[in-house]
């Protein structure tokens, strides 16, 4: 088996490490991933700059190509230029913390497994409950575990695969939804620089909200989505 | 009627400036946009540090909010912090390029229009074929005139609106359609820079390619998306 390997919180994150060492056990596993952390990088491309790719060799692991673009970046690149064959499948993650509900527009880690599947490349985002410490081995293992239960679905969808906080026990089973975009809790704390520009952090966006729909008012034709 | 205006090009670009004298005929507009242009930002947000935000006076013609994320920050911070009230429509553009195909997924015009979505606010998002010179004041004419005949749509759909080449005469008319993803013809152009390093500028994607569908074997339950 051929797997293309990215993510979004860079080359070096130990998520993208523990899918290494899992998804070297199934094939041959080519990285490509960003220089950088991403988080947030949602399904941006570099237009105005060329990417800059150089090959490192990470924590004595394995040998990937560093890209300095966002996750979509690197798999468009890697499917276009440097994978050898066809990958039979792309792996994006393992990404420290949960890509759920609306956070899928947002994500670099899904975005990756949404360039592979314009391609028509099966793909699986890996996403890890925030918690620390954080056990990437066990996350790593389990997640692989779930392949079989999702190879017949990836010819046709996305896969997202989100991996349960480990350290509460192990989790019942798998299953398979779909994609809720179910809004978060998310403010931002402003603060004014010395220089007296405003200055505004997103915050929040741990805990789902059922009442964000709510916000704007609750004219049910209003509503986006809702799973 | 409220209006928020918005674009990935940045807050002084030509064709955000062509789209608020337009839309200052219909209502109050507040301009919040991208410091720099943003194009490819596709719905990335920033999670990392603060947005600073700053009112600034563009080209003698508008007071706006000149915020350093991307289209979507601009949005999200929008309608948290700065708006007023809630807008009646949220209106992304006008951007310099047609946002068609795959190329949703990548814009940073469309992203913003769907951030309004997230919160029920109706959006819009513009753009113009590109072409040189670009005539921004009579595509902004064209498109506002258009709103009518979207305005219904628009509470349970965002709105792709794209503006042919004036340039080529007048539209034979308006034809709502379900957007498609079809592909584009895109490469990379590969060089090496001083040190080594390897460089891939990313071109193309000018014209709809039916067979960037085949670029990976043609088997058509593989295709992803196709209208």
């Amino acid at each position: 088996m051929n797997i293309l390997l990215t993510n979004d919180d860079g080359i070096t994150a130990p998520g993208i490490a523990a899918a290494y060492k899992e998804l070297f056990k199934l094939g041959s596993v080519t990285v490509v991933a960003p220089s950088d952390r991403m988080s947030g990088a949602g399904h941006s491309i570099t237009v105005f700059e060329p990417l800059k790719c150089e090959k490192i060799k990470v924590a004595g692991l394995f040998e990937g190509f560093s890209v300095t673009g966002s996750p979509a970046d690197c798999v468009k690149l890697a499917l276009m230029e440097i994978c050898p064959q066809r990958p039979d499948i792309v792996v994006s993650g393992i990404n420290h913390g949960a890509n759920v509900g609306i956070n899928v527009y947002y994500s670099g880690t899904v975005a990756a497994a949404m360039e592979a599947a314009f391609y028509h490349v099966p793909a699986v985002a890996l996403s890890y409950a925030f918690e620390e410490p954080c056990d990437f081995a066990a996350a790593a293992k389990y997640a692989v575990g779930t392949f079989d239960k999702v190879k017949n679905l990836s010819l046709s969808a996305v896969i997202n695969i989100n991996i349960p906080r480990l350290s509460a026990g192990k989790p019942k089973g798998v299953k398979i939804v779909p994609q809720s975009t179910m809004g978060f809790a998310e403010h931002y704390i402003k603060q004014t620089a010395p220089d007296g520009t405003l200055l505004y952090q997103l915050t929040g966006g741990d805990h789902a909200r059922a009442d964000r729909w709510l916000y704007y008012g609750n004219d049910p034709r209003l509503r986006y989505d809702r799973l």
